[in-house]
């Protein structure tokens, strides 16, 4: 068989493959993660590649992802791209499939990779004049003359002038819409960074971008460290309102980790942080609250009112945020007290305010934000859905990032899929989702919530999965992952407890999807579109979803895209773009905001849908 | 005679005068300083008073000065109201002379008493509903749903939540253009206060002000404590850049002594220094960089190269400015390094720009600063003149205050006038210019600037003069005030050294003129107005201002008007209307700087000038 060797860049691993072996598969080969959202169908130009030298011929997929330019320059989709000759080829950070981007992950459905148009931050490398008695304009005169009008604070104002004088009247001007944030040595155009973070209540993400093309370069994740005073937002509340300097400890935890993550990133990508300028902050209400800290004390009582409606704009350093010393925290406007910035970053980045037709958002977080849009009505609620969705008070679960099992199917067995090809640790949302679904199928699962045992259980279950039904130190549990499979050396279970978490979680979103749906004049069959954001993982199974009541029944299953963070990649659009920005002003403004529990169908709702749905969707 | 009773409040001071005494006349039997920078014309408008019960008819220059509310009120001009009757007179502080009224003396020639139409700052007395579930929009959202858009900054933020559930949802918003500033409990309309400053390189000056009049309320002047490292701006730049803190201490010690100053103006209004909003300051170039702390290195160095141009605006926190903990610190724009925001407020508040005739402005200072306007040209340029006519480096000189000799008349003997009507214990620049003149006149100071004496004095010096003419410690001194007269215990004296002062001062100045005029292409003759601004005193004569050199002969004295400390005035204007602040941005843009240095005639004019002028101006 004829074979071709392939170079992978900047690595420098070389790999043989029989030629017409396509270059995704040639990359697993190498060890390389690609990532590949759309499962290699050149559907969603991710797996951007750049060939060295002599490239094949450009695919029609490749046509549509890349301009002219880049076609010229070798850039090619690695799961369109046949080898048949030695090729060497370039990697790029922004292609690669890495823990959390699968938190992150964009399963389709939304455009993610955005491209800078319009930067809130922005450089320009100046050469000045110095002054003579012939042009003795005032050094920030001479510097505006040049970059044009601008605000300079004092604290830029008080270093200009010995900058100037240092750097020989040369430099690169940093520039917001607002202010002058340095004029740096030498030129650092290229390098123009800035972070977006989802501030989840159990999991803060965040990613490194270059501002100038909206690329992604690094990413990051780990739970948000007020869990330790409660998985809910109400009781850090209380903390924060009685415990003296409680506002300031649980500001204080939280901006501690995220500046970790600032410094994680900044390492994953050899960058230095000054280099930051900006850090976007898209979360419910009460996490921006605690971000700015400002105190959030009124959302715990009724009726709930937050400090402020619109986004906010401050010097970073007032929050000690490790950025640059003169950069700028942007944090989202919220629609009301437990209606934030993730859903108004769900709501832009799924255009779901400009859709034509009936369409329902969904984010499953720790509270589930909830939009519904038909006509003229935009209609936004929220509701306690608990951490479970994130793998949180899960006995073994676990955000979706390698080791955690996504995906499971029942048959006569068990058979489940663990990301990153490790071995299994723990379970992820969608993994929960799928044992659930797949339990109530089985039987083994009532649809009161009980994991059933002994002869409760129905009698024809095949006796492999029966065996897997143990009884655990606290009631039954349901073996995942035997422990000869497990990178623990435990077996990976779910438990009784496990269910209840998952069943009030899901109660809670169904109840409030049922009442925004009717305050808005739809049923579920008239729904064009509906979109599911959260941190499952790509790989959630829409029938599944609908099985254990999370999504309604009567919605053909083509409508429902999952749509990964959206909290996240709405942070990601504003962070780069001060169009969408001010789109997001507008969008916290443009939806009402429903308090569910004010509904008078409310308390039915709510009771029915406590259980499990009894049977399969129709 | 037919005496008629006068009660003054709020003193409770009864005075009889003859019936038909003017109301000013009482008032200085009652031991009342009145303002009458016009000397008693009705021309100044300052000397307002409000008569209580039935007040005379208005007279024609009531009527000018006074709208139709304020004359039914009882408002007159002190010096314009004969007393007929018994009556009740209410004398306003902002009618008294205080002390240093005489330093910000305005004689005239310029409309002092500024209403503020457009204060910069404002308050707003809100009853706001408290947020209920039909009602849950966000606390910044409903205050300003009541109060108008505006920004609402990061510590406010944090602050309101608490202050409108404190205060019931009630209380009162501090608005600037551009944020809100607080929320204050219960109505405190009626304070709302702001400073103004002039920065000088010697003395520091500063009033409070009633941000929704306009009005002054009071005033305090004190030396500027950087002359301990120099009396000249150089010496301090280059403290300022050599040593190590040395910027830092320059700052501080000048904030310190304006934070000292604050505390005597609210001491002396009764008011709470956290009631004042804004501090505004003029001043050179210099001292406005070393008020910001921004490193004035560059204008120690050809080509004088100023940091800013355009007016600085920002937290008063960021100075250790001590008034409102968010209030806010505005700093004149300048024109050029040593052409500054003093100078922009002198154009502000003569109205020079607008001139349609040849005009001249003069500001006598450490700096004299010198501004023409002929047709399109609006020329400006500053001389180093030294402290000399503030006082400073003058044996007796002292500033203008109580025991300052103020005037100086030399027939057989000397005559002279003394601030507060106390002992005399030093000269003020006013003062100084009259004993330079006179003895100029009398042969007794030679044009060459020398103090005569034996021999050299004139055969006929009236033998009262000639005793004066005494041998110093350090040569011949001319004696003012007698040991016997002086409130020191020791006679009060002019120096040769001093004349060597005043000579280089006012030839520094003479100089400018000349060049200025020249390069706009004017003679003298051709002025149609010359406003001569400084910390004189009030008594300036313009003849002997001229003997000595300080203005140009070939000016007919009636268009010569003093005006006082305009760099105060333009501080309060720009302090108190908004409309202001943006016109003085628009002047500092508008003035030419001119380099006297570069100027071809330079040398040969400054030479001549050395020289005090050999004859009286014709």
């Amino acid at each position: 068989m004829n074979e071709v060797e392939v170079l992978f860049e900047p690595e420098g691993i070389r790999v043989r493959v029989p030629a017409g072996t396509l270059l995704s598969k040639a990359a697993v080969l190498a060890g390389i993660a690609i990532d590949m959202p759309c499962g290699g169908k050149g559907g969603c130009g991710k797996c951007r590649v750049q060939i060295i030298g002599h490239a094949p011929d450009a695919s029609a997929e490749d046509l549509k992802s890349f301009g002219a330019k880049d076609i010229e320059q070798g850039m090619r989709l690695a799961c369109q791209t046949p080898v048949h000759m030695p090729m060497t080829v370039v990697v790029p950070h922004n292609s690669r499939l890495t823990e959390t981007s699968q938190i992150l992950g964009s399963a389709g459905g939304i455009h993610d990779v955005s491209e800078a148009q319009d930067p809130p931050i922005w450089k320009r490398y100046v050469r000045l004049n110095a002054p003579t008695l012939e042009d003795d304009r005032a050094d920030i005169e001479r510097l505006l003359d040049a970059i044009g009008p601008c605000e300079v604070r004092l604290e830029m104002a008080r270093l200009l002038p010995g900058k100037l004088r240092k750097q020989g009247f040369r430099g690169t001007a940093v520039l917001s819409e607002r202010y002058l944030l340095d004029f740096e040595e030498d030129n650092t155009e290229p390098e123009c960074y800035g972070v977006a973070f989802d501030l989840g209540t159990t999991t803060l993400v965040g990613v490194l971008l270059d501002l100038a093309t909206g690329r992604e370069i690094a990413s990051a994740s780990r739970m948000n460290p007020q869990t330790q005073y409660g998985d809910d937002v109400l009781s850090r509340i209380q903390r924060a309102r009685d415990e003296s300097g409680g506002l300031e400890e649980l500001h204080g935890i939280m901006r501690d980790a995220l500046n970790a993550m600032i410094a994680e990133l900044s390492e994953k990508a050899s960058i230095r942080t000054e280099r930051i300028y900006e850090a976007t902050f898209a979360g419910n209400t009460t996490m921006q609250h605690f971000l700015a800290c400002i105190p959030p004390n009124a959302l715990g009582e009724i009726p709930f009112a937050p400090a402020f409606r619109r986004s906010l704009l401050f010097p970073a350093s007032k929050i000690g945020m490790e950025i640059h010393p003169r950069g700028c925290v942007v944090v989202f406007p919220v629609i009301g007290g437990f209606v934030g910035g993730d859903t108004v970053a769900g709501i832009l980045v799924t255009g779901i305010a400009e859709a034509a037709k009936p369409t329902l958002f969904v984010d499953i977080g720790t509270n589930g934000e909830l939009v519904v849009k038909h006509g003229d009505i935009l209609l936004s609620a929220s509701t306690a859905a608990g951490p479970a969705f994130e793998g949180a008070n899960i006995k073994h679960g676990m955000r979706a990032m390698s080791g955690a099992i996504e995906q499971i199917v029942l048959d006569g067995d068990v058979h489940y899929k663990v990301i990153g090809g490790a071995k299994p640790v723990g379970l992820c949302g969608s993994a929960l989702i799928d044992i659930t679904a797949e339990l109530l199928r089985k039987g083994i699962l009532s649809y009161h919530g009980l994991l059933l045992s002994g002869d409760e259980l129905p009698a024809d279950l095949p006796p492999r999965l029966l065996d897997r039904v143990i009884m655990g130190e606290d009631g039954p549990e349901f073996v995942v992952a035997l422990e000869s499979e497990s990178g623990t050396g435990a077996p990976v279970t779910v438990t009784h407890r496990d269910f209840r978490s998952l069943q009030l979680g899901t109660g809670a979103i169904r109840t409030g999807i049922a009442i925004l749906l009717k305050q808005a004049g739809l049923t579920p069959a008239e729904l064009d579109r509906v979109y599911v954001a959260g941190a499952f993982g790509n790989y959630i199974r829409p029938h599944n979803a609908q099985r254990m009541g999370l999504l309604p029944f009567n919605v053909e299953l083509p409508r429902v895209s999952f749509v990964g963070n959206t909290s996240l990649a709405g942070a990601r659009r504003v962070a780069t773009s001060r169009t969408a920005r001010q789109r997001a002003e507008e969008l916290a403004f443009l939806a009402k905001h429903v308090e569910l529990s004010r509904d008078p169908n409310f308390q039915m709702e709510y009771m029915e849908a406590m259980f499990f749905p009894m049977e399969e969707p129709v």
